[in-house]
């Protein structure tokens, strides 16, 4: 059955965090690996645009936040909570902060009782990997609900490298009718650990990131390729909120597309929110732009096994 | 698409540590909170009946033997690689354990370019879920690999309280035919976290497990009721191997069944090892009695989260 995307939204905590505050709250351990702070926070900051977090002050406002969102669902979307047949997450704050599983509560408290739960543990593209099975799993006049929640509870877990990680949540509805068609998906695992299973080096742990860009690059090239679109025929491509300079430099220098057609307007203010990067983006550009009927978006999205493995993700989605 | 059980297959490790070594190798903390070690240990062997665990001596051999039996199936059930559609799996130790992603791995190296990784993070019920939506997702000649595998590095990870954990590996193939065939599913998430997500107490803590057991007996009640069997017209009642009286005892109080309907056979030797138990059971009974065409079995599992929140399946299996 076709999939559409009936409702979305998201929240960003109130409290926010500048990038340098982060790095001077980093661990002794941590900031004595980098040898001059004032020049790296200065690249860091070049590099991905970013300049403050978005953070839950504790776990108990990230669960009533997940709360509130759900209940503005049910009052907005105006559906029957008994017709909602998978509730789908990909975050493992959602099962554990705050000592709750704020999933088994919410389908408890709002009586989501002919709901299965089914935990989709590819944080950064759970929604997206819902959405490739939602077709299959879809039944009329029913509907799946996707929930993504982010809660880093130490600063430490926050800096990753190239980006930082910020809180929120996310919602996503797919149902039989709506707005947003979801036309067509993509998915691919990609094997880039540093090593094999008998402990051998793969490739030089420094290949593993460009690795990720790379062929990122190129499945976008072949997502574009299946969905027999090109940048012309494509409004924009919503990525991550994962930096500026790694998709308007190298992905749009390995994919060959203009780097005007990805979207940077949230870089700058919340920080990496997992896949909630994605909805939040979506839903921001559909309320900044007109889109016509018949237009297209692609979403796209790389979630990255703690070994650099990578599970990349692309969704052609169609105004309807 | 009806979808049946066309291989399935276990491996336990060589190596076997005695109950008694598990906890006199518990941390001084844990051992403290022993009062009796002696007659703890006696009331713990004499209430699970679990003698001694199996383990990997590390994470390499873990990932050899997933891969050998990856390998011994793709020889045993002659199939197209290609043909595999999804790689489900529910143990962290898959995507982690021994600094690889074994899944991922395994993917490129067998082959599998067709498969989409679907981590079901149901640890103890993944094969379970997966054989729920299975049905849905599984396409005309087509197969679904699913795989459990457990490895705890730490010994202090293998005593939970009512059980010892134990490694091992597990595989289900799932086809469009096949010998066993998946008749119905049922499953059920239950709230019963000790607090709500505001923070307060919603039970007081001891009843969680006594809630996990008395829900789960009902669930068992319900599942016959669905599947329209009783315990006359259920060959066997396929559980986990997480201990005796709890289902000897209480489940076939609470769900008024005979205590022999539960299968016991495994319980000594190997420990609870999520849902690899469930297929080393239902394939070592198979083995062992002659299952008529048309008979059933009955497969079922409680995933406990750290909250203690419970996703409860069952499957009603039918030889044909």
């Amino acid at each position: 059955m076709s999939s559409y995307i009936c409702y979305m939204d998201y929240l960003l905590p109130e409290q926010k965090m500048d990038v340098e505050g982060i790095f001077h709250n980093l661990s002794e351990d941590k900031k004595s690996s980098i040898t001059d702070m004032d020049a790296h926070i200065k690249r860091f900051k070049e590099d991905t645009r970013l300049d403050r977090i978005a953070y839950f002050k504790d776990g108990q406002e990230f669960s009533e936040k997940v709360y509130e969102m759900v209940d503005k669902m049910l009052q907005a979307a105006n559906i029957d909570v008994k017709k909602v047949t998978y509730i789908m997450c990909g975050n493992e704050h959602l099962f554990r902060a705050n000592h709750v599983s704020t999933i088994h509560s919410l389908q408890a408290d709002f009586g989501f009782s002919n709901s299965m739960i089914l935990p989709i543990m590819h944080p950064c593209a759970a929604t997206l990997c819902g959405l490739k099975i939602a077709d299959k799993l879809l039944e009329e006049d029913k509907y799946i609900l996707i929930i993504s929640g982010c809660y880093w509870e130490n600063v430490e877990d926050r800096y990753i490298g190239f980006t930082m990680r910020g809180d929120g949540v996310g919602l996503t509805l797919v149902s039989s009718h709506g707005e947003l068609k979801v036309c067509d998906n993509k998915s691919l695992n990609y094997n880039n650990a540093v090593y094999d299973i008998h402990g051998a080096m793969r490739h030089d742990p420094s290949l593993s990131r460009m690795n990720l860009i790379q062929k990122g690059s190129e499945f976008l090239v072949e997502s574009m390729k299946q969905y027999k679109c090109n940048e012309k025929t494509i409004r924009k491509i919503i990525q991550p909120n994962a930096g500026y300079s790694v998709f308007h430099d190298l992905y749009s220098y390995y994919a060959k597309v203009n780097p005007e057609l990805f979207y940077y307007d949230n870089i700058a203010d919340g920080g990496h929110m997992c896949d909630i990067d994605i909805i939040r983006n979506l839903k921001d550009y559909m309320e900044q732009q007109e889109i016509n009927k018949g237009e297209y978006l692609m979403i796209y999205t790389p979630d990255v096994e703690p070994t650099f493995d990578i599970n990349y993700y692309s969704s052609l989605l169609q105004k309807v």
